[in-house]
C-alpha cells in the first residue's frame, strides 16, 4: 500500500443527480439510461465518470475490541492513509461514498491494490450482486441497496466491499445508506462485530443490506393495499392501471435483484474454508434462508399485483355494465310510455270531412276517463318495469 | 443438560394476537406484516422477540414401552428439568407452545445445547420447513402446520423440533395444534410410537403435521364449490372476485409451504443411515409420496379457481350481454311504433287556407279505418319483430 | 406363503359406491373427496378401509405353455390357497376386485409376504404410478387404469402389482377392468404370454393399462370436437363454458397421471437385470415410447381445449356485437325518422292571434305535395341509411 | 440374408387414404384418429397394418464411385433380392415406400435382420424422430418429413432408415416425398454422396428432410401473413379466429416435431467413433445447428400467431366500439332535436275555456319568426354536437 | 497459405438489398425470407451465395506497437496476399464485408485454411453466435451485430471472425457495422490493442459488438416511451397495437439473439487456457457480465411491453366506456323529457262530441301556469339528472 496524496477534486455535478421519475409512465427510463450510458468501444478496465456522479466522501471508521473511532476524511485523503499507516494494529473500514473524483479514485485502486476491472465494476454503477476472490483470500463482494422511495419506486444503489487483511473498504453511489444501523451495532462496547474479522464486518454489512430488502417489501405491500382501495373509489384517477403495471414491473425487477443474492451467498458458502471460515459460513448459512425468504415473499406480492390488475379489469367491466343498466332501465321505462302519449297524440279524425261521425276512430280521446285512464297505464307500465328490474337486481348496486 | 431454575414471566402480550384479516383484501397483510417484522441490522443469532408473541406454556409427555405420563409445567421450567433429570430412562416429548418469555428461551437453548441461530429461527415465526443435522447425528427440523380457518384463510403456524437421546424437544406458535391425534396414539398402550425411539416420534410429529394437509385442501375444496354457486347466484356480491382471488393466493402459497416440506422428506432420506435407520426411511418414503401428493391435489386446486376466474369473467360478460339485450328488445320494439305514431301525428292539413281539400294530405287520417288499422300495423310489428327475437334465442335466458 | 382359512366377509357397503358428479361444475368432487380421506395422525402402515370399498372378487387364471384354467373364488379364498399351494408348477394371476374386507386383506398380506405400507398403498386408493422392487427381486407395482365414462369424466382407477417366483397378485378398485383382451390373449394356446414368466404378465398387464390411454384420448378428442359444434350452435347452452374447463382440467390430471406412468418405466429400466431381464426391458423400452407418445397427444388435446376457450370468448363477443348491432341498426334508422315526423307534429300557428296569416310558419303543411314530400324523404333517408350500413358489413351475418 | 420370393399383395385400400380435414375445425382429428389406432392389448412386436396404408412400392438405387442404377421393383422383391445378391460391390439405397403388405414387410424383416419391436416403430406410422444403435455398428433413424399442404395443415410423414454393411433399408408412409433432390445429388458424376459410405447417405436423407423443415415454415409464414391481412378486411370471415387457433396448433405440433430432431442428432453426435466417424460427426455438427435454427424460427412464428390473436381481438373491440360510436353520434344528435320538436308538438291553449286568451301560454308558435327560429335552434344544436363530436375524434375512422 | 490472384466479380445485385419491412405488420418477413433461403438438399459444405449478397470489399489494418497502415484492397485480392505475405511481423486485421463473389470466397477459404463448413456458416447470414476451435488453437467466433432501425425494426449482420498467428480474418454481411471505435482506438498510439496478440483484437471486436447492444437497447426503450404517449394521444392511429406486438416480437428475437452470445462467452471461459490465456480471460469474465446484464436489461424491456399492451386493452376499454356514457347521459336526460312533452301533445278532447265539457281530460293544458309549469319541471329533471350523473362521477373525464 502506496498511499499518494490526492485532494479530491468535485470535477462532476456538485449539487448530485436530479432524478425526476413521472410516476406515472410504465418504461423504465432508468433503465433505457442505463443501457445508453454504456460504453461502446472503451477498452475494458478503462475507468470513467457517469455524468452525475457524487463528489466522495470519505469515512473512516477504525476500532479494536475496545476501542472506536469514527472519522470523516472527506477531501483529505492523504490524512486518511497516514492514519491507516500508522495504526495497523486497529481493523479499519474506510467507506466512500460517492465517485465523482477519477484521480482520487486510480489512487485508491493503487493504494488497496485493486484491478482495473474491479474498479470499473465499482464506477459501473449498475452490476449484479456478485462475490469474486482475488489474490487467494481478498474478497470483492457487491450488494445492491434497495429502497422504495417516497415516489413510490424502487431505487437501488450499489454497494461495493473489498476486504483486506485489516480492513473493509467500501464504496457506496449515495451518501445516504441504510449502514447506520450496522454503525450503531459497532458502537456497542460488547459487540461481537468489534471482537471478530473484518471478514465478518464484510458479511455483516451484506447481511444488513440482505435484511433491509424486508421494509422495503413492507412498503410495498403497503402500497399494493393502497392501490387497491383506490380501486373500488367512486372516482378513480384515469391512470391508476400505469401505477398498477409500474409496480409490478418494480416488483419483477426487485426479484431480479435478489436472485443473484442469493447466489452470491451460495457462492460464498462454497469456497474453501481458508478463504471463509466454517464460523462465518454459519452465519452465511442464516443469509442464504433469509434470501430464499425474500424471494418467496416477493413471489407472493407479484401474485397480489397480479390480482390488482384482474380486479382493475373487472371493475373496469363493472363500470361499464354499471352505465349499461342505467342506460338501459331508463330507455326500457321511457320509451314505452313515449310510445303510448304518441298515439294519443295522432290526429285521426272523428268526424269526416263530409261531416259524419267515425266512432272507431280514437273513442278513448272523448271518454271522459280517458286522460286518467292513460295516466293509470302508464303508472301501471313503469311500476310493472321497475319490479322486473327490481327482480334481476339491476336496481342494486350488483 | 444443565437446568437452571427458570420462572416463565409473562412479559409480553397477555391476551395473545388479534388477527383481523380482512376477508376482502387480496393484499396480504399478513406477508407484509412477517417483511416488516424482519429485523434490519440486527445481530444474527440475537435473540428477539416478536411483539404479541404468546407466553410459553410447556408440556411434557414421558413413557415408555407400558408407562406414560402426560403433566403440564407451565411456569415451573425448574420442576421439569428435575424430572427430566430424574427419568434418564424414560422418552419424553416436551413440548412447549408460545415464546413470550425470552429467560426461558435462552435457558432452554442453553439446557438442551442449541444453536443460537437455531433458537432464532425457532422465534423467527416464519421459517420454510427444513431439515439440518447438527452435533452428528441430532435433527433440527421445521414444518409449518396450516389450517383453513374460519374466516376462510389459510393459516400456517410454525414447529420446531429438536431430537436429543432421550428425548424430542418442540416449539409451536400457537397454544392450539394437530398433534392431539398423535397424543391419542401415545396414550394407546400397544402404539408402536411407545416402543419405538424419539426419533420415530419425531418423524410421526411431522407426518401428522404433513396430513393434516388434505383435511385443510378439502375445506379449501369445499369453499370453491360454494364460490362457485355463488357465482352464477342472481345477486352476486361485487367483491366475489376479490374472494377469488384471495382465494388463489392463498392457494399459491400454500403449496410453497408444501414444497420445502417434501424437500425435507428428501433431505432426510439423503442422510446416512447412522442418522436415519433405515426402518424409519420406509416410513420417511411413505411420507415423501404423501407430500407429492398434496402437491399434486393442490395443484388440481390451482386450477379450478383459475377456471372460477374464467367464468367470473364469462358470467360478468353474460350478464352485460343481457342487459343489452334487454335494451335492445324494448328499443326495437317501440321505436318504430314511436315513429308511427309520430307520423299520424303530423299536422298536415287537408285543407288548404284558401279552404280547398287536399286530398293528398294524409287522407288514413279521415278514413273510417285509419285508426284501426294503424293499430292492427303496429300489432303486427310487434309480433314480427318478436318472432325474430325468438328465433334468434334472445327471449330464452341464453 | 402360510395360507390360513378366510372368509370374505362383505362388512362395508355391499351395493358400491354411488357417484354422482355433476356435468357441470369445475369443482374437483373426487379431489376434495380425496383429500377429506386422507387419515390424519393414522400410524403409516395401519390398514383402513375407505368407506364405500367393494367387498372383493376372487380370480384365479392358472397357466402354463398348453394349460389355462380360470375361475371364480369369490368368498373362498382358503380354496383358492389350496389350489396355489397344489400347483407350483403351473403359472397363477390372482385377481383381487375390490377392497371391502379387512381381514382377507389381512390375510392376503400375511400369505403373499406384502409389508403393510404396501397394503396401505393398495387400498389407499389414489397413488401414483410407481415402481419398487422389494424382497431383491419382487416387484411392486401400481398403475392407475383411466377411462373416459358416459357421464363424460375422466375416471380413474388403481391397479396394484405383486409378483412372485411363479404368480402375479393384483388388486383393482372396481368389478370392470380393460384387462380383458389380455385374458383373451392368455387363453390363446400359443401365446407367448403363457410361455414367458409371470414376470412378463406383469409387464402385458402394465401395458395394456398404458394401452387403454389411446382410446381414452379419442373419446376426448371426440368429445371436444362435439364441444366445438355446440358453441356455434343458435342456442348454446348457458353453462358451455363449464363443460369446457372441466374438461380442461381433466385433461390436466389425465397427463398429471401419464407422467409418473413414464416414470415408472424409466424407472423399471434402470433395475439391474437380475431384477428385470433384458428381453423384458426391450419390451418395456416400446412402452416407453407409448408413454410419451401419449403424453405428446395430451399435451395436443390441452391446447385445443385452451384454443375452445379462446373460441368461447370470441363468440360470446361476436354475440354482444350482433345484439348492439340490431340496436344500432333499428335506433339509426328509427330516431332521425321520429324526428321529422314530430318536425310536423309541432303547433306553430299559421294564423296569428290577431288573424293575420304568417306564411313563415310551417308552409309545407299547407302544401298539396307536404305530406307526399316528407313520406318520401322519409323513404330516401331509410334508404340510404340501409345503403351505409350495407356498405360497412353489418347486414350480413358478419 | 435369406431372400425368400414374395408377391405384394394388395390387399388394403388400393387408393390410398382420404383425408378431409376441415380447414376449420381447431380439433386434432388427425391426433384423434392416431389415438384411436393404437392397438389395446395386442402382444408388442406383433406387426399389423394400419387400415389405409400403401401398397408398397419398391425402388432400388445402386451406385459406386461412377455408376448408378435406379429401378422400380414393385412387386417384384425377389428379383430386388437377387440383384443385392448378385452385387455386394455396389452401395444400394432401398426405398420402400407404402405398408400394405404384411408378408412383404415380414419377409424384409427377415432379410434385412430387423426386430419385430423395430418393424413395429415403422409401420406404427407415429413415431418421434430417434436414433438406436443395434447389432452393435447399425443404425435405427426414425426421421419425420413435414409439409405445408395447400388444404393449410401441417402433414408429417415417417421416414425409416436402417443401415446396412453396403446398403440404406428406408420405409415410408406415402409415395411423394421430399427427396428428390437428393436423387439428384447421387446422380451427379463426381458427388461426394457417390463416393462415401452408406452411413453418409443415410446423414444425407435425415439432413434433406430436415432442410425441408424450412420451406415448409416459409410456406406457414406467408399464410400467417394472409391471416394477418384478412383480420383488416372490412368483412372478415366469421370463423377466422378458428384458422389463426388452428395454424397456432399446427405450429406447436411443428415445434414437437422438430425438438425429438434436434435429440436425435445430439444422441448421435454423442455415440462412439466407431459407429458414426468423426467425419460424419462434422456434418452432423451441421445439422443439429440447423435444427436449432429451425426451433429458432418456429420460435419465432409462434410468437407472430399470438399477435395474430391479439389483434383479432383487439380488431373485434374496435368493431364492437364503432358501432356504438355509429349508435351514440346517431342517438346524441336526434333524441335532443326530438324533444324540441315533442314541445312545440304540445296542446297548451293561448285561449282559455271561458276564451280569455294566455299569452304565457307558448307564445312561440304565434310569433312570425317561431318556426324559423327553432329550425336555426335544432341547426345549431347539431352543428354543436358535430364539433363535439369531432374534437373528441369519433367522426374520423378512430 | 497459397495466394493466389483473384479479381473479385460484381456477379449479382451491384446495388444491395432493398429491404421494405412494413412498419405494421406483426408477420416476420424476414424470417419467412430466412426460411424461404434454406437450400434442400443442398449437400453439407457446398458455398452458395444469397441473392443480393453484396460485391465484398477488403480492408486490411496491419499494425505494431508503434505502426499502423489502414489499407482499402476492393478488387485487388492479390496485392493484400502480397503484403500479408511481406509482413510476417505485423500483426493483420483482413476485414471481408460483403460476400457476393464466390470465387474470392473461395480463395479466402484456401488460403487461410477454412473448413468448407465453416464457409458455409459464414456465407449462410444467419447463423447463431457460436465460438469453435480448430486446428487446435484457431478460433472461429459467429457474432450477431444488432441495431434498431429509424424504420423502427431490430436489424441484426453476421460478423464472422477466424483468428490465425499473426492475424484476424473477418466477414460481415453488410459495409457499415459498428467497429468503427474500435479502429479508432487501434490508431491510438498507445493503445494496449496494438501491444497485445490479435486474440485480443478478436476478443474486443467481440466485445464492441456485444456493447452495442446497450445503445441498441435503449433505442427501443424510447421508442416504447413513445408508443406509451401515443397510446393516450386523443386519436391515436389505427394499427398502434400492431407496432406494439411488433416491438414486442423484435424484443423477443432480440434476447434470441443475446442468449447465445452470453453462451459463447462461456463456453470461451471453459477452453484451455493454451487457447485461451487467462488475461484474455479476465476480460471475458467481464464479457460474460455484460452479456447477462443485456438480458437483465432486455428482460426489463420485455415487461415494459406486456405493460403497453395492456395498456393498450385497459384504454380500448376505456374508450368504450366514455362512448357509452356520453350515449347514457344524452339519453336518460333526453328520453324522459321527450315522454313529458308527448303526454302533452296528446289530443284529449276537454270537449265531448255532444259539446259537454269534460274538466278531468287534461286541465293542465288549459291552466294559466301549464307551460311555464311544464318548463319548469323540466329543467328540474334536467338538473336532478345532472347531480345523478356528477354524483357518479360520470361528467369528468373518469
Amino acid at each position: 500500500m502506496n498511499p499518494l496524496p490526492s485532494a479530491a477534486s468535485p470535477l462532476l455535478s456538485p449539487d448530485g443527480p436530479s432524478v425526476t421519475g413521472s410516476d406515472f409512465s410504465i418504461t423504465d427510463q432508468a433503465a433505457t439510461q442505463q443501457a445508453r450510458d454504456q460504453d461502446v468501444g472503451l477498452r475494458p478496465g478503462t475507468l470513467k465518470l457517469r455524468p452525475g456522479a457524487l463528489r466522495p466522501r470519505l469515512f473512516l471508521v477504525s476500532y479494536h475490541d475496545d476501542f472506536i473511532e469514527e472519522k470523516e476524511y472527506s477531501g483529505n485523503y492523504a490524512l486518511l492513509v497516514d492514519y491507516l499507516r500508522q495504526h495497523p494494529d486497529l481493523k479499519h473500514w474506510i467507506d466512500v461514498r460517492g465517485y465523482g473524483d477519477l484521480p482520487l479514485m486510480e489512487q485508491l485502486m493503487q493504494d488497496f491494490g485493486l484491478h482495473p476491472l474491479q474498479m470499473e465494476d465499482v464506477l459501473n454503477d449498475y452490476q449484479r450482486a456478485k462475490a469474486d476472490v482475488f489474490d487467494n483470500n481478498r474478497l470483492f463482494l457487491v450488494s445492491r441497496m434497495v429502497d422504495f422511495t417516497e415516489t413510490l419506486e424502487v431505487d437501488d444503489d450499489q454497494l461495493s466491499l473489498f476486504t483486506g487483511p485489516n480492513y473493509v473498504l467500501s464504496f457506496q453511489d449515495d451518501y445516504a445508506d441504510c449502514l447506520e444501523v450496522l454503525r450503531q451495532r459497532l458502537r456497542t462496547n460488547f459487540s461481537q462485530l468489534r471482537r471478530k474479522s473484518p471478514l465478518y464486518l464484510a458479511y455483516a454489512i451484506t447481511d444488513v443490506v440482505l435484511d433491509h430488502y424486508f421494509p422495503t417489501m413492507a412498503a410495498m405491500g403497503d402500497y399494493i393495499e393502497r392501490l387497491e382501495e383506490r380501486l373500488f373509489a367512486p372516482r378513480r384517477e384515469r391512470r391508476l392501471l400505469n401505477r398498477i403495471l409500474r409496480l409490478k414491473k418494480d416488483m419483477v425487477r426487485f426479484r431480479r435483484l435478489v436472485y443473484p443474492e442469493r447466489d452470491k451467498i451460495a457462492e460464498l458458502l462454497r469456497l474453501p474454508d481458508e478463504v471463509i471460515p466454517p464460523d462465518i459460513k454459519l452465519f452465511l448459512n442464516d443469509g442464504y434462508d433469509h434470501a430464499i425468504q425474500a424471494l418467496d415473499l416477493a413471489e407472493g406480492y407479484r401474485e397480489s399485483i397480479s390480482s390488482l390488475t384482474e380486479l382493475y379489469y373487472s371493475e373496469q367491466s363493472n363500470r361499464m355494465n354499471e352505465v349499461m343498466k342505467v342506460l338501459t332501465i331508463i330507455s326500457s321505462i321511457f320509451i314505452p310510455l313515449s310510445f303510448v302519449v304518441g298515439l294519443y297524440g295522432m290526429n285521426f279524425q272523428r268526424q269526416a270531412p263530409d261531416g259524419s261521425i267515425n266512432y272507431a276512430n280514437m273513442p278513448e280521446l272523448y271518454s271522459p276517463y280517458g286522460y286518467r285512464g292513460v295516466l293509470l297505464f302508464l303508472a301501471l307500465v313503469v311500476v310493472g318495469q321497475l319490479y322486473y328490474f327490481w327482480r334481476k337486481g339491476w336496481l342494486s348496486n350488483r
